[in-house]
């Protein structure tokens, strides 16, 4: 099934278009579950992979059936080797088992065969000795498009044969975003350069609800140049960083949504994974994500276009 | 000791600026070593990165004398899940004991705290439960800038505390590089903007040879576009891939290289890794590398700056 498609699917069921994202990162997870691991073996590593594996599993479970997305950002993972992937990968596993829409925050790319590689990695199969094996096997990833079309067909070829996805960086949240992504070239920004490639790229991965698989991220800390990039990619739906902790607000959000009331996630990490900091971490977590879903319902019933 | 340093003196011991890829696929690793790993054990993942590690160990074992740094592509191996990262992990290790320079081709990027974990995960340390370790703890990583300074700033922190690398694309080798980067904004091209931004970001990580650890990465395909992104950052040390199976030759790499013949380090994988499939193929890598060095060789004579 075409991945816009079920993930629009899964924000429908819970009414809901948010994605929570699991940015676990060890001295932020509640202490005494630190005690715990840090007691319970000798490689400091495997401690701390068994930590975050251990938060993430129960931060799930509690925000089951009110979320309809997880993005599981790697490089937190990363920073403990092997071991650190290790617990992204079964923090991965669970997460679709659970029946969370699963987007790897990786910003992958590079050209021809690594570009390649990277899409098997993270939403794809290798050939393993003859038989095609999946590795992190997500719904989709995000990936950064300087490289240009070499390094985004490969990911576009895995989308069409798997039903998976990407989000392709647009305009990112942060302060410099700006220094390459907004100077002007022909009267066009680049950020608008890339929504027009980000378009064109998705033609072919358009589902039976007319979204494309080929999505974008576009911050809501920057919510003019959101109408423009909205305006430039109408059947791409934009994944929203920049909610809650880094200043954007839901109403920030809005320009990121078509008229249908469809066409964006808004994404929020720690003003709800790290909402509570005790034994009952895992319900503040789940409160803040409803909290975060009413706030989302205000303002999109504020501008006419709640769907349900 | 400051990366670009101890890159320099490694090139100077070698009268070699190559660098050798690690861009390890199954696939393309001598049937012979295919078949004794598909034997030895259960899991498809674990055999193929125990596959992938001895090729690698082979490789180093044999070019180690001759080449100054090799490069290890993490997109290959991530295809394996966690036991593909082990393999990678273990290789950087091996690497780094046997005196090569390592810089990890991952292009890693994003934001804030993000930003900051990739740095630690590939450069740096992370705190674990109050130690500082390690995690691939290679020499340099490969970064795209996309994002700005925000994403940059976090791996210039690690350069500057811990003497390693970064190299940032600046204008890459492939064919679709100039849909973004070749656009021209106010008279100047958008991996001029990179290349003037490259020079800022490592004006405080200059070394005692006067080349900075912030390098940049420039495709041997694009000689011409070479020559003006020199220009623009004197200092910064060029990382060339595109030489060989992309199609470029050691005259096209020249333009990357200083009056000084410093100043670039030439990047090849495949035609060396792969120079062999039967048993003999370290020696065939070997002697491929030592080909490669002596082209580079001709080349930097040919021009009038051949250093040594």
């Amino acid at each position: 099934m075409n991945f816009a498609d079920r993930l629009l699917q899964a924000i429908d069921d819970r009414k809901n278009p948010s994605i929570i994202g699991l940015d676990t990162e060890l001295s932020k997870v509640p202490v005494f579950l630190q005690e715990k691991h840090q007691k319970a073996g000798s490689d400091p590593f495997q401690q701390a992979s068994a930590c975050m594996l251990e938060f993430n599993e129960h931060i799930l479970d509690a925000i089951k059936g009110i979320v309809p997305a997880v993005k599981v950002q790697i490089a937190f993972y990363e920073q403990y080797g092997w071991q650190g992937i290790r617990a992204f990968q079964e923090t991965v596993a669970r997460a679709k088992r659970l029946g969370f829409v699963v987007v790897i925050d990786g910003k992958r790319n590079d050209i021809g065969n690594t570009a390649r590689a990277y899409a098997n990695a993270h939403i794809g199969t290798v050939d393993v000795f003859g038989k095609k094996l999946a590795g992190f096997d997500a719904d989709a990833v995000t990936v950064n498009a300087y490289l240009g079309s070499d390094g985004v067909q490969p990911f576009v070829d895995t989308i069409k044969q798997l039903g998976k996805g990407i989000f392709v960086l647009v305009k990112t949240s942060n302060p410099s975003s700006g220094e390459l992504q907004d100077l002007s070239c022909d009267g066009r920004k680049i950020y608008e350069v890339m929504a027009g490639l980000v378009d064109r790229w998705g033609k072919e991965t358009v589902g039976e609800r007319g979204y494309q698989s080929v999505g974008s991220v576009v911050g809501a800390t920057y919510p003019k140049e959101a109408e423009s990039i909205r305006r430039l990619l109408p059947r791409s739906i934009i994944l929203v960083p920049g909610y809650g902790a880094q200043g954007g607000g839901a109403d920030d959000a809005m320009p990121c949504f078509n008229a249908d009331g469809y066409g964006a996630v808004i994404h929020s990490a720690r003003a709800v994974i790290y909402a509570g900091s005790g034994p009952d971490y895992a319900e503040k977590a789940r409160a803040a994500a409803e909290k975060m879903r009413d706030d989302i319902t205000v303002s999109l019933k504020k501008k006419g276009i709640y769907p349900w």
